[in-house]
């Protein structure tokens, strides 16, 4: 059966994450279908996964949000958002944000987002369907990053 | 078909943003409709929009919060309350806040908020219909700002 | 007809805001009718705008938070339920919150108390009647204050 | 008819907060009955006051947070959920949070507990009947404080 | 009759927590059953609870923040995520969260996950039967504490 991945990005990235996010679910899942929403903010974001719910099983919202104090507020509500809207839906949205100040350099923050995304696609595509949840669960407490390396388990 | 757009703003406000909302939509779209409906404060603006959205397709809420740190909290207050009115009603709000300390000069402060609000009525017309829908995603990840100009792309 | 206007007022606060919202909304307005509700601190006031709305047409909420910190979040949580209370309802509330450290003394906390609680009453008035809605948008982006003088427009 | 009121308290709090409550509630109600849930923490109020809701006609929330930041964060979480449980029941409930910060001796905080709790179960018991709605208006505006002494009126 | 309970652990935390929840539960209850998800990080763990929480009676959410101040704002909105699954599915979910900034060395971190995790399970264990209800009441206010020693009562 045909899995539907709604993919939902902003105007407001410097990185077009949801072409990144399109390409690897592309080349790493089989059978699968994408929607795609692009909207102007990360505020936009839980509407639109709202949107892309009704029809899809799982979605994916990217956003990058600025360095200024009250772009930490708006990913904030943002963060919020997403989680009522799973909490609405029942339904998976993973959550892939880049901040602006993670990164020292524009060619670093390209590298971490790209890193991101694309490990939060595999997290996508193992959530979607039930034969993956005992892999989920072998990773479990294993210290998994995405953007950066990993940092393993301390037991 | 006609689409009938929502415009709630404030008398809080120092510029008239839901009249440069009016005038802009109606230059830019065709075949539109407009309500709107003025409340005190930003915090009103969520129930505003609610009340707008059982018959309009899509809103904008207008806001310009103060300087002081209790203005920060009643926009995070009415931001979140924005949002939720989305995940109920299931259609967009675009939300055009400008705070008061952005600017140095009311001067600049309404050059931002005419930018802002001009900017995001063509958002809100572009979002009203579906043909628009692969415009905006043709504009992910560019860096699109509003109230001042677009910063573009890192890649 | 009669417009059904509810009054939620606290005894914490250190003035009767809700008296003077009865005087002033029956001074003001013509055919209202008034139930009040007097509850402990301005977190039960959500609750009892409920209560209120299941009867009234709007209500006013009215408290006074003290100026320590942990006051502050009480205001915060008590705004974020008077805006939920709204978007479960879809009618307006108004929320009256003087804090006591926005005032150097008493008498001029008793000042803004009076003002703005005075001003918001006609705020509420106006929106309880569809008649009032162009007077509304005509005030739109006039600066307007409650508690203090008007800022006026900068436009 | 007998009024039947809900106690939840915690494992966590230093003092026996339900025991104060359960004592002063049949030494000062009449006719009442009263249902009580232990649960962990202060996090673990929101869900225990539904369940007693399905049942009580009102509800208190009794709790000690500690005095660090992550325990004020959890208190701040904790009241928006009780906040929620009331706008979802549309039933009181009756939050009595003592900061394990508010005192500088045990004893102090015993004695500050205690108040509280006492204080908050008459407010109780005045908001589950009816026929005491006129005296709790009657004391609108009149500075009452729990856990230490009312500072009054300042008109 | 046999209980069912949930877990719902993460690959982001650097101790398998999950496996110390089942594990514990396993060995100190008697007729239970366990459902697990594992998901990435500690905002996706209330959909993972509403998940579990449609076939079980109670639900476990364990995760491991990390030490940055963003890190603090993801474990806020998880664990706002985490009251509103309970609100809207009237069942506990109790929130075992170790933030990796508790302790000064890795082993320390580890004891205290241990300790917190299997001191919750018996928490669980005790909220799932409501033969326990009056055992969880015996100790109200007894000052308890999970991941370090017990402080007690002050009365």
């Amino acid at each position: 059966m045909s899995i539907l991945i709604g993919i939902a990005d902003t105007t407001f990235s410097k990185v077009n994450m949801g072409e990144i996010a399109e390409r690897t679910l592309r080349e790493e899942g089989e059978g699968i279908k994408i929607r795609r929403i692009t909207v102007p903010g990360i505020k936009d974001l839980p509407r639109a996964c709202i949107t892309l719910l009704k029809e899809c099983d799982i979605a994916m919202a990217l956003g990058m949000p600025g360095g200024e104090e009250i772009d930490k507020q708006c990913a904030h509500e943002a963060s919020q958002g997403i989680i009522t809207t799973q909490l609405t839906t029942g339904k998976p949205v993973i959550e892939v944000f880049v901040h602006e100040d993670e990164a020292e350099s524009p060619k670093e923050l390209v590298r971490i987002t790209r890193d991101r995304t694309k490990k939060h696609c595999i997290n996508t595509l193992m959530m979607s369907r039930k034969s993956y949840a005992r892999t989920m669960i072998r990773r479990a407490g294993t210290g998994r990053r995405q953007g950066r390396k990993d940092v393993g388990s301390i037991e």
